[in-house]
């Protein structure tokens, strides 16, 4: 226990904001918060502006600058006002910044750069409850009340759980990660008491795990874990949390309780793979792999992995459709994005059995010989298990063929969809060494390695 | 109609006994139930011999040179002394034969030749009725009187549909065959009246299909059909028929309403499979073959052929186990004996995907931990599904590897087992022309086109 409450300052001293870092940001904030106000009297525009998110809550860790600033309207205003006189104010303030860009979410909101802070600038209805919110944003007020009044004492806790979940990868509630939310930390930390507390926890955890500090929950949810909102009875806050992030969490609780050590609380660096090992590697397992690459679509990351694991799972059940055998799949995004999976052979026989209606059923078994006795077969038509069957040549017997011919055929999202349409490539093993870029390269090692 | 009578008549011409052979059949029969008699009375044995089967019962199709004799004992007889007195008798007879032999079935029996005929020597029990049986074969009495009451003008009708079965490769209840036996036969032509009859109501037949002529059936049969023993509330007379024979019949019942011909008379010749096809046939396939060859076990076929479909099934399962994906499968027996599989491939990847316990599954999942972590494998340990898993080397990546190493660990019946630990060969691919025997070459063809 020494170990761990060493470590634990250790890592504190590294991660927790100096009183001039705190204080650098306190006064940004205030200065944003106060020309909003500012500019909305101006214009007659009935807004407010506040400080929401872990700078507001202290919870924020030294060096990530990022301030989330709402901009509050009444909650009988259209959503169409909101938008057009919340985008206003954001882009007047956003023009005395760095630098700016406007980005969507459920609404559109400004994304700009002052003294280095990363700033939201977000429009939101300042409704009178939780459960009566018009777009998701309009949680994080009520979210930032029920913390700042539970939290006092704890934010060195929400710190620490933070940076160990940061160290093993299982940080962030964007839709690429699938991992745990900075309020969903909060919110173990408040209910268990204190980092060590949650970890001890955690590794006693099941699948289905219920947590609900207010006990009020109204919904059965079928999600890994639900954490009950203590502002809104009907959500889960770990929604978004994957079964295997929550996983990593557990084991890596049990571990580190068991044999604590600093550097859980470290990202672990990743050497690219060179040519050399990669073709050392593929030759070792004996499978095939297969990289579909196109350009990354010019959309936020919470719209386009959501469309890349749709790609994923589409291209994965047509290959079963087609009898090919997936050990592994997985995606990666940069300047080009890339499905990659790895087949135990991107060669099948080209003789393929086709079953048929069964014998008894008349009109199906009449039409199913008919079709096939005397046309391109490799055996008559014959009876197993009740049914007609035949021996067909088979329309694709290479991997590569079946997704050249047939992926606009598969579920691919939108934007990919558009994309794919223009251009893309499959690389069959060696070719993917065609992809040089070193974070592909580290990706690639992760593939191989785990 | 005209033409299917036609047919059927020609049919008649070619199978239906001559007096002059029926004459011999019965001369001959005669003379032997005579001299059992003779030879109980001699040796003061209170036992009678009696013909059973379709030479019996007017049933039998020209130069089907089959007797069945039973001697018959009475049911407070022991079992042992049925069998030393019945063979005595059955011996001494069959002293007076051209040849014969000792076969065994349920209990022993004489197999001999007299004047070219093939006739059965079976000691049975003489019960009261056929639910007291103490042997399978004593049940043959009762449907003698059975049929033999109920067949008087449907004999020819018998003898085209034994016909038809036997021209497409479904007629007999050996277990090698799993068709339909001659008793079998008989009752469907008592039961529906005719030969067209009975075509045309099978091909009407679903799975399941369920004939019960004197309406006493007491027991609920799973099997495919289902036709009661008139002389056995509790037995299906078709219990050995295979689902696919019983589809088979359907069909060619169908087809050949359809479409009245004499071929279907007569059993298809096939021509061997040469080298040359043999390669181009697997070339073009692009499958993987592999024969598992040894002595054939010096047993009846109605022991053999059980062992085999179980040595196939169990080394498909070995198969699928390992993960070697099973195309098709077959067995084949005359000296040697062969187990036929084709695969999708005979090699598979050197990597494989081993799933441990769940993450939450406590003292599992550190052993499974530790026994990986840092052992020889492809990848660290890892979490998907919630489970741990890890990839390490596959035992056996060759499939011919597999059965020569793990063969003896297959459920293989007693003689299999037996001929296979003396020797055995694992042929792949062309090594299986090899095996130059003509009928074997004949079973490949048939194994490709079906």
């Amino acid at each position: 226990m020494n170990d761990i409450i060493s470590i634990c300052n250790s890592v504190l001293s590294r991660i927790k904001p100096t009183e001039a870092e705190k204080s650098r940001l306190a006064t940004l904030a205030e200065s944003i918060i106060l020309r909003i106000n500012a500019i909305a009297e101006q214009e007659s525009i009935s807004a407010s502006a506040q400080l929401v998110g872990s700078s507001a809550r202290g919870t924020w860790i030294s060096g990530e600058h990022d301030l989330d600033i709402f901009i509050m309207f009444q909650p009988d205003v259209e959503r169409k006002e909101l938008e057009e006189k919340g985008l206003y104010i954001a882009r007047k303030i956003a023009g005395e910044s760095q630098s700016f860009e406007e980005r969507y979410a459920e609404h559109p909101y400004i994304h700009a750069i002052f003294d280095g802070f990363e700033v939201d600038l977000v429009p939101a209805f300042k409704v009178e409850r939780a459960s009566e919110i018009k777009s998701a944003v309009d949680r994080t007020p009520f979210h930032n009340i029920y913390v700042s009044s539970m939290i006092k004492g704890l934010e060195d806790e929400v710190l620490v759980l933070k940076q160990f979940l940061k160290g093993i990868g299982v940080y962030g509630s964007e839709l690429k990660t699938q991992g745990f939310s900075g309020y969903l930390v909060e919110l173990l930390v408040i209910n268990y008491g204190s980092f060590v507390k949650v970890l001890e926890n955690a590794c006693e955890w099941k699948s289905g795990i219920s947590i609900d500090i207010e006990k009020h929950g109204t919904l059965v949810h079928k999600d890994p874990m639900i954490v009950v909102d203590p502002t809104d009875p009907a959500r889960n806050v770990a929604a978004v949390l994957s079964l295997n992030n929550m996983c990593v969490f557990m084991d890596m609780a049990c571990e580190f309780l068991k044999n604590p050590d600093e550097a859980y609380f470290s990202v672990k660096t990743v050497k690219p793979l060179d040519d050399k090992s990669f073709n050392d590697i593929l030759k070792a397992r004996g499978t095939s792999l297969l990289a579909i690459e196109f350009a990354t679509p010019d959309v936020v990351e919470d719209v386009l992995f959501p469309q890349l694991y749709k790609v994923r799972e589409s291209i994965h059940e047509m290959f079963e459709r087609y009898d090919f055998h997936v050990y592994n799949k997985s995606v990666w995004a940069q300047k080009t994005a890339v499905v990659l999976f790895e087949l135990e052979s991107s060669k099948l026989p080209h003789v393929k059995r086709h079953t048929g209606p069964q014998v008894w059923a008349k009109e199906h078994a009449q039409a199913f010989k008919s079709k096939y006795t005397g046309s391109d077969t490799f055996s008559n038509v014959f009876i197993r298990d009740g049914r007609f069957m035949v021996e067909i040549p088979r329309k694709y017997d290479r991997a590569k063929k079946l997704v050249e011919s047939e992926i606009l055929n598969c579920a691919l999202g939108k934007h990919i969809a558009s994309s794919i349409k223009k251009e893309f490539h499959v690389l069959e093993d060696e070719e993917i060494l065609n992809i040089k870029d070193n974070e592909f390269r580290k990706y690639l090692r992760n593939f191989f390695e785990k």
